[in-house]
């Protein structure tokens, strides 16, 4: 197989009640990707999209074939894929594939969403349905439930006393909105304190609203080249040098392993084979933090802090710029914003612009940082992870 | 790339009100086709599933990470793929790229629909979601409304008065229920004539109930293998030698060539040059037949009639068995069933049977058939196009 890298990348505002549709904000995440590497539409062989919700929130599926004609990328083949919130991550390692193999040499990949115009109640019970619609559901398991059950799961698995571990999560959150202020594409540009968190409305115990990521509108997108293209494009690409992916059963089923997600363990360990490195060779790191106990939950599985520490990394700053390995500089999807299909497609923007140095400017530069790593969860445990590379 | 190979098929009944769930006719399809090449669920690398409305019809989005872990295929990577109609021959042709590339070895796709429950009402609306959403739906274009536009289109364009072209659709119905009555998973077992067709009730002029295809429910899946895996599993290896895909804008951007649909030759024109094959050298065809005008269409746009004539070619009876080129042997999606998730897979588990000779017992093998070709067609115009042989 070839080596694929990411030569153009494009990134919406995320935000509450966008104006566009999901087809219109996909466009503009897909043009940006375009012209970054000064190609045209019709350079572009085939497109694979992450989209969510479209069906529910616009009545409007198969958003992938509106969107590529309405750009100029005419009649070319376009899959959508859905994995719940990693949907736009499981679209960029498949495109990966079509030009891995050999059969394209350039491609689109991206994701788009607009959850927010459906209002709270409708999108939490459209999310869950990404959880066990037999099972779960039923039970009253929406998201905030699931993961309000892992953090009470953590606390006991680790003897972290509740309150001490409300704390841990609180410095989670306050970080990403810290980073978040940084941003110009996050939704939120307001910096929180742990006692903001601790006095935010309780959602399900023991998470708070500042626990919780919001609901939100965006699209991302990259261009993806083969290697040969690659170098003829830019000067510098962004490889893709690992890729993973594992699927889970019910929580119930998984009861055994939580709070840990098996799904993530195997997916990582796929990625690190895969592009021959460890945990520690990673210098940024994009994860789905789409509650704060998500966060710590994910950081101990890829490996970066032993299990049941990772609270203690966050509030001593470990997970900053400069600490031992940085985490969400984006503001993660708790101030980023979390647009659940372009979720991925917005972390492979994000790292490939740490690797390629391009956040100086913006104050949040992972100096010197040579190889970064993307985590996307969705519903009760499909994982993705990829692994990406200057070098 | 390397050749790869269909070895395993399952294949629900198609229904009305199935008391299975999507995820459970699934894991039935999918455990049939894994036990036929006597293989095991842990062989089962990666899933690739087609599923188009399972959040609107059971609350139930990525039934793929649900299904897989159900049959015992623990945590493998499953990626769910929606391309409207043509979502299971997406994700065929998807599961194809990944063992081409050398990057898995076996793996299992297919697709899952459950439409009937929300009853016809609902179950046009959310069709028409895989329509444009802006401009179609809200004009009233269902999908009886598009086919039935197209049914004027090509009255006109090739000066067929519409009661001798109703006669020609009547034709392609009649055909469609006389080899259902040999499939034992079809939907309907039941004969029509030309003058049921012509007295059911009127839908979408032109357009009467028998030139409708039914709601249904039902799955399909086939198991995939490289060649050297293949043909060690199995005598008779049905290769995927050729794969196209193509989509389209909303119809009245197409309006300069309908009632021809572009993205279909495109498709069709990507598979045939793929396999070094042209429309003569097909023995056998399965076609999207959701509409009788869509059989029509389809069939001159594959190059086997020329344009305007297929019509006469179904009254003669050249789309029978024994006639120039047998289409949609199973029945159909008039007859068999149109389960939209799960037509495609159904469509190749028909070609695999007819190539691998096993239509003897029901009356209804293509005899010396070595060449199939497998057309599906999704919302306004994303045409999948699949070509198998078995030498």
């Amino acid at each position: 197989m070839r080596r694929v890298a990411v030569v153009g990348l494009g990134h919406t505002k995320f935000c509450f009640n966008s104006p566009l549709t999901e087809v219109e904000m996909l466009a503009e995440a897909a043009m940006d990707a375009i012209n970054e590497p000064n190609i045209k539409p019709k350079d572009i062989q085939a497109a694979f999209i992450g989209n969510v919700l479209g069906d529910f929130s616009e009545g409007q599926g198969m958003v992938q074939s509106y969107f590529i004609n309405d750009i100029g990328c005419d009649q070319i083949p376009a899959s959508r894929l859905e994995g719940a919130c990693a949907s736009a991550t499981m679209a960029i390692r498949d495109a990966y594939m079509w030009v891995a193999s050999g059969y394209y040499d350039i491609v689109l990949a991206g994701g788009t969403e607009r959850a927010t115009a459906m209002g709270v109640p409708l999108a939490t019970r459209t999310f869950a349905m990404f959880g066990d619609s037999r099972y779960e559901y039923p039970a009253g398991f929406t998201f905030p439930a699931a993961f309000g059950l892992l953090a009470h799961l953590y606390s006991d698995r680790y003897g972290i006393p509740l309150e001490k571990l409300k704390e841990q999560m609180a410095a989670v959150s306050v970080q990403s909105h810290f980073y978040g202020m940084k941003n110009p594409n996050a939704q939120f540009h307001q910096e929180i304190t742990v006692d903001d968190v601790l006095s935010s409305p309780m959602i399900c115990s023991p998470l708070q609203l500042h626990d919780c990521c919001p609901f939100s509108d965006g699209a991302a997108a990259v261009v993806l080249a083969s290697e040969e293209i690659a170098k003829k494009l830019v000067d510098k690409p962004v490889y893709i040098i690992g890729i993973g992916q594992a699927s889970s059963p019910n929580l119930a089923r998984q009861r055994k392993y939580l709070p840990r997600l098996r799904a993530r363990e195997l997916a990582a360990e796929q990625s690190y084979r895969m592009a021959g490195l460890k945990p520690k060779d990673i210098d940024v790191c994009e994860l789905h933090d789409c509650f704060s106990i998500a966060s710590l939950i994910a950081a101990e599985s890829l490996g970066f802090f032993e299990f049941g520490t990772a609270g203690n990394a966050w509030e001593k700053g470990e997970t900053r710029i400069g600490g031992k390995i940085p985490i969400n500089i984006s503001g993660g999807l708790k101030a980023k914003g979390h647009p659940i299909g372009a979720t991925g497609a917005s972390q492979v923007c994000e790292i490939a612009r740490q690797l390629r140095g391009q956040m100086v400017d913006e104050g949040r530069q992972v100096e010197g940082a040579k190889v970064g790593m993307v985590d996307t969860l969705g519903g009760d445990g499909v994982i993705l992870n990829l692994i990406l590379s200057v070098e």
